[in-house]
């Protein structure tokens, strides 16, 4: 089982910090999701681990290497993000035949029939995909190659809905026909909620939170009913969030409730989920960056 | 009250047909969402009703009168799309002002207030925001312009999950302080689900639902049991899509259960979101058209 692993990693551009001091490890196997504000630098990330840009101090290690400069490492990794690698002239085919001989390998025939199912010709040139269809494209790719470690930038940015459930689908059938790693940077956090494992969470360029999905949830209790029983329950808990309608209010909670303070009759306590937690703990920290 | 109406309206880009005969009226006071696969021809219509780009046939109305080069029901309209109408050098108070010119007037106590939640510096120039402020700044005008008619092409495309909460409730804050009509289209649609009173589907260049919310949810209907129990309960009913995991087999009903006919115990009947009726319906119609 490959590690990786980010160390000590910072980045600066100018006077502005967008990484200080990141560590993290990400495990084979695993799909996780990396959350973040706009800013928070999570693009940054993503392509100092794949060595597209240099931190200003740190490493990322491979089963213990250096990938700087590595190239049997960086092989093992792919990254799809906005930035177009390939020329507007190159048909789709040829830039598949191009990625082959880069990554040793190619599964052609997923990459036939995810094509098929986007209704996506093979046969055009890459610089006369629309929008949607680019995204599609450079998600085949990613799909298709070898690599152990495939990095997604917003993958699914200006997919429409039935594309969007399509992806999820096929990356949930090519993860369980050949288990590899997925880093998911996206905004559309509760539509990934029930596709991820693990979820780091980067604000203000520090790691929030890095944990499995299940221990995130059974973190989280909506605590629901008069305010005065709900601030006296939840007192000395750790609330993230509140939300008041006329006389009902709403404390979120993540952490563990006080088991030996029993809950009022008035009081319901309930949970909510992955997109409400992330916008609480973010707000909390304050706004990670300039867009 | 104030009355959009879309006669008969169509539009071909060379030998592409993006809507064909549309035909829809727009009442004042609502928020609509206009849903369609990308390609089926939303921005299209977008641009048409604000006279942005001219139809082949068709005309559109505001209170019996044609819009097209009608300044005064143009002045009562407001889009806000994509593409940037502004100088990159223009200061953002000075594009506020000039937008008050021609229409007349401009909630500047909002827009501050907006771009204070938002933390939007108001005296930087347009050509230096980020993709997401660039947004928002288009929101920021598009809720502060006096017009009747609010049209919103995409409006939380790159924004993250905090940003899009955040407009939604200042959306429905607004709207309730000043009642006017929006017309959001949106790829996010479950998002949305809770804030549009009214739903538009367009499909291949025609119109697939035009229906409040509140009476499509009535007719979204899962049935989940045993697939032969859920086959001979479903038959005859308007089965829009299906499921199978294993032994369970969900079938998804748009329209009136049979009340004749009893429910079998294995069978358990439920609700599904509009998303997902969105999916299967625009599925079953094929694709709206090319990315």
């Amino acid at each position: 089982m490959s590690l990786l692993s980010i160390d000590h990693v910072s980045k600066a551009f100018g006077s502005h910090n967008v990484l200080s001091d990141i560590s993290l490890t990400f495990e084979e196997g695993k799909i996780y999701g990396l959350l973040g504000r706009n800013g928070a630098g999570k693009s940054t990330l993503l392509n100092i681990i794949t060595d597209r840009i240099f931190a200003n101090s740190g490493e990322v290690h491979m089963d213990s290497e250096n990938v700087a400069d590595n190239d049997s490492k960086l092989g093992m990794m792919y990254l799809m993000s906005e930035v177009d690698l390939y020329n507007d002239g190159d048909k789709l085919t040829k830039i598949m035949k191009d990625t082959e001989l880069l990554y040793g390998g190619f599964d052609h025939e997923l990459a036939e029939s995810l094509a098929t199912k986007f209704g996506l010709d093979l046969n055009q040139k890459f610089g006369k995909l629309s929008t949607g269809y680019n995204s599609i494209f450079k998600l085949i790719v990613a799909l298709s190659v070898p690599a152990k470690f495939i990095l997604l930038d917003e993958p699914v940015l200006g997919l429409d809905a039935n594309h969007r459930e399509l992806f999820y689908s096929e990356l949930i059938q090519t993860f369980s026909d050949r288990p590899r790693t997925f880093i998911i940077s996206t905004h559309l956090i509760e539509e990934v909620a029930n596709i991820v494992s693990d979820v780091v969470m980067i604000d203000m360029g520090h790691v929030l939170l890095d944990q499995s999905v299940e221990s995130i949830l059974t973190k989280n209790h909506s605590v629901v009913g008069p305010s005065e029983e709900v601030d006296q329950y939840t007192n000395g808990l750790n609330v993230i969030g509140s939300e008041q309608m006329s006389n009902l209010k709403t404390n979120y909670v993540f952490g563990n409730l006080n088991d030996d303070r029993p809950i009022p009759d008035t009081v319901q306590v309930g949970s909510f989920d992955l997109q409400k937690l992330f916008i609480f703990l973010t707000n909390i920290q304050g706004n990670g960056g300039s867009y």
